[in-house]
């Protein structure tokens, strides 16, 4: 099975594609897509539909396991990480049709067994887990990896589908 | 000159289409495009997707005019408008690449003068403005066909360019 994990977001965004065998998992690929700022947010978000669905032709995922919003205070970056991931969902929908969501406690409760570990100490497992031989850069590529493993080690009957 | 005017949303997304010429104003088509609840919300934005490529692929207006985002103290709505206004835009600039972007207020002060008009009013010019037998219903359509006869009525120079 072929899960593509994915964080959100409109600069950039971590994509992260993890191949489940029995219980072995293996990295296949994993990076960052990137948007620049020069460019409008809807100019942007059409590179991000581009690029997001050239990966999911690529590596045909069997599901894909986006990491939930949360909003800060910056409402603004809000408004702009929800419309880029309106386009991810309809992307990965339209390529795939197994969606997944899964909070960052459960990310960090599935990988590390507490819901409130450090970033490093997730980074740490992930790193671990698909036997790399560093820590997956940047960051936003290993929380994407996150959110693929924990897809990939959680019970079918507990994920939350989104579809 | 064709401009298409939306009211964007989850549940119901407006739509109106505007011909433009000269100071000649006219109709061609509105409605709303309504997802279902019983949907998931990433089939739902994926629903809106494919209606309204179809729309702008019927109709290959020469700009799109979409209401800007307000959000009021319902979050969780909030962050999925935005979700499906990132979708929204998406299509546009794929099929059209002339994007602008209204306040409530400049279509209101553009079709009554007055920025803090009721919505009866602004509803009113509509069908003034196109000439039309009755108010356009539902609310979203005729919000759409106002967001384009705004967009018309704009001198160049001052309208916002999403890109």
């Amino acid at each position: 099975m072929i899960i593509l994990g994915i964080d959100p977001g409109y600069a950039t965004i971590g994509y992260g594609v993890v191949e489940k065998n029995g219980s072995y998992l293996r990295a296949i690929d994993y990076g960052t897509i990137e948007t620049p700022k020069s460019e409008s947010i809807p100019v942007r978000l059409a590179m991000l539909d581009e690029a997001l669905t050239k990966i999911i032709e690529k590596f045909h995922p069997d599901a894909v396991s986006v990491e939930e919003l949360f909003f800060n205070t910056n409402i603004t970056t809000g408004i702009k990480v929800a419309q880029a991931r309106g386009v991810i969902l309809v992307c990965a929908i339209k390529a795939c049709g197994r969606l997944y969501e899964y909070t960052p406690l459960q990310i960090k409760q599935s990988l590390t067994g507490n819901g409130r570990a450090e970033k490093k100490q997730v980074q740490y497992m992930v790193q671990a887990t698909l036997n790399l031989k560093s820590i997956p850069k940047p960051d936003d590529a290993a929380d994407a990896l996150a959110a693929a493993i924990c897809h990939a080690s959680m019970p079918e009957y507990s994920a939350r589908i989104l579809n």
